[in-house]
């Protein structure tokens, strides 16, 4: 299988924005993505299964098995504006062969359902964090950056970990257009306060109104699903990315 | 290859209960599953050889050599009670990667046999277990939980690690019933006794009489063939399942 | 690719035996398979690459670059007796994983061109070894294993490791017949006292007359290529593969 | 997805030279290749993507993301001589597994498109270099090692590491000819001085006049993308290879 996506449902989508909210540092995207679906009552339509997901299943508190999954959910908007692809999940993938699979096949779907941009989310691990904390971006072309950095958000210098930076590097390739949006964050707990400057950048993007009084909901519900997975640990026990030695050898 | 079926004959199967036997903690699946096929007398009808395997073979008492294998068992009753697909081995996958592709080709054709329900059998490493020991169970939906706790089983709560969380994780995901028992057990040995009430358990959820006078016959079978594959150790020295690293990372 | 065959020539073959040769403890194997080949002037009809090979070419002594690759060579008899695929190389492959890809690939195509029997050749490394060294023996089924026994060879105890014991092993899944020879051997250099009781065995099998004088000669040249690529070490640093922690987990 | 390339134009190539020039050893080749790339004007035509890449993006200058790529560019001469397919990226793959894909697709795209010979490019680490440094090669057969000799380079002797030596090992079996230009470098940082004397063998082989003048800016150009993607480190807290425990077991 490697990678295999259950499709429910092939919706007609109106030049669709992909959205990646997958579990990161300090959970930003993850409660993003679910914040999203809960307000606008996204549906789900695909279920993605990796062979490079942990292999286990977790039980929730009325005994029911879970498995690590990825979902796509979709908001069709009436007011005109472009509809919705959001990215959900409780895990990443294990090792950077399944991370390129997981990120090739959603964009393969996505670009089906006529997807030419994408959005990732992410957290900025800092060691201190301002009450407003900043806002980076980084985008696959120079039309788009202006737009992002129009959005209030600074220019991201070094490297993007994990799927938000593989995401827009691997569109980019692709000539899909789109940027990642990371917020400081100490990285820690599922950011409920990161989380709000990344969805009022989002929302002024998608010129899109999202309520931001449930957050805190949402990122205790993140918190409790991530928990049971194992994922909300004291980050301060992790090697900072950065500091790991390099697995590219000359 | 890298996971592949030979299949020897397709059987003809009134909605069929997949049970899951590899071995694991306690090595009770392993103990309940051929203990189902010697005493229903089941029939081999596949044989799964996967490239994560271990790379050998072991020799037996008269110089055959036997390699890591799985199988998969049929036992047609005849009270018009569902049909039973039993899947015995003598390893599970080494990585990851492997348990998913494993317990992805095993569904596929039990599904193609028209199985919708399954039972993952398991032990639940205690460091001490009373004469009757306790049960647990997981389940893939709300009403099957039920009858799994109506079989008297406690809530489990935690990860269910290998193919028997894996296995009722992912049926969940393709809309396929079921549900894990897993018996305390420390873990040790093969453990006759916890298998007792795990085949105690299964016979009442299937309607079945099993005969148990056997049991300890089937236990020190399997400690033979396991011993032989290096798999019956001083569990002791193991790093318990759940002080490992996480292997996902932010 | 994962693991390619280039086949040069499919050749008609009476009731082939397949012989396996590649590098191993004591090197019995991969002198055994060259001096066949050199002595019998067998005809190379296939080359095998892997991914799972080494990533390096070596350099001869003419500054010819080499790579790491398996070859079959075929041997018509004149005598009305089984032909041979004699399977040669310079490394088997890395991982787990690509063992199981390799010896599902060369079975394929032996079982393509009628082969119904292998033999695999292997070094049983001892600390201490009798002038004349104790042969082991392994085999798929009862009657093939009397067959190795009347050669003079001992019942092999234990794991039978790398493509030798896989090889045997998944044979016996395929309905194929076979057994594994494995000679006591110090295992420090290539052994060419070793090889010529292997070919003796092998020849009294095969019914076939092996000339021995010219084994030091390729025990020689066995030990050329296999330094070049890095082959021929000090065994005493390696760990004992017995010693090896098991990668199955439970 | 594994390996996959995206391919923009087909261009039909008079018996072209593929020209490998990845990042490796004092990342000569890279510079090489670039240099080629900018010199000639040579068109790009091909991106490849790879699973076994790393999983980031890195940011450019004005916040742009980008991803591990290689990319195959032409060359079409009008001289009347061979064309050229120049192979160039800022990334190897991570695995011994990556690289054999990585070079197995890249030379079925060349052979499709005619190409018949090779010519790897890299370094060769001493610890000591002459401010002319030597030149080694290594070759598919006599013949061509006879040309590379006639260049002025010295035979090599040892292990080449990499793509450089996985090409034309690779190309041997596939009956492609070439051979491997390694010049002596310290390694430690993109290395002009070195890429210099590959050039001027290079050109004299193709019989092409490349202007050396603009090297140094090409250079700190390679410097500049490989810092950005964490390639260029202080290489004497590198193990050398040579070093490396082997990977392949007994």
């Amino acid at each position: 299988m490697v990678c295999s996506i259950e499709i429910s449902e092939k919706p007609k989508l109106n030049d669709p924005i992909l959205i990646e909210g997958l579990p990161g540092i300090g959970f930003v995207a993850n409660i993003v993505a679910l914040h999203l679906i809960n307000e606008l009552k996204a549906k789900r339509f695909a279920a993605i299964v990796s062979a490079s997901f942990q292999d286990f299943a977790v039980t929730t508190e009325t005994g029911g098995a879970r498995s690590p999954v990825n979902e796509l959910y979709y908001y069709k908007r009436e007011d005109g504006g472009r509809d919705l692809i959001i990215w959900y999940g409780n895990t990443q993938a294990l090792t950077t062969f399944g991370q390129y699979e997981l990120c090739g096949k959603v964009l393969d779907l996505a670009q089906e359902l006529g997807c030419r941009f994408v959005i990732s989310i992410g957290g900025f691990k800092k060691d201190e964090v301002q009450p407003v904390p900043a806002i980076y971006s980084a985008a696959t072309d120079q039309e788009t950056m202006k737009e992002a950095l129009d959005l209030g958000t600074k220019m991201m210098v070094g490297h993007i970990f994990g799927i938000a930076g593989l995401l827009v590097g691997m569109s980019r390739l692709r000539n899909v257009k789109g940027f990642a949006l990371l917020v400081d964050t100490l990285g820690m707990y599922p950011d409920a306060n990161a989380t709000r400057y990344a969805l009022t950048a989002l929302g002024k993007y998608l010129n899109l109104n999202i309520d931001l009084s449930r957050v805190d909901a949402t990122a205790e519900q993140t918190k409790k699903i991530l928990e049971s997975f194992g994922l909300v640990r004291n980050i301060a026990e992790e090697k900072k990315k950065e500091e790991q030695q390099m697995r590219w050898f000359i």
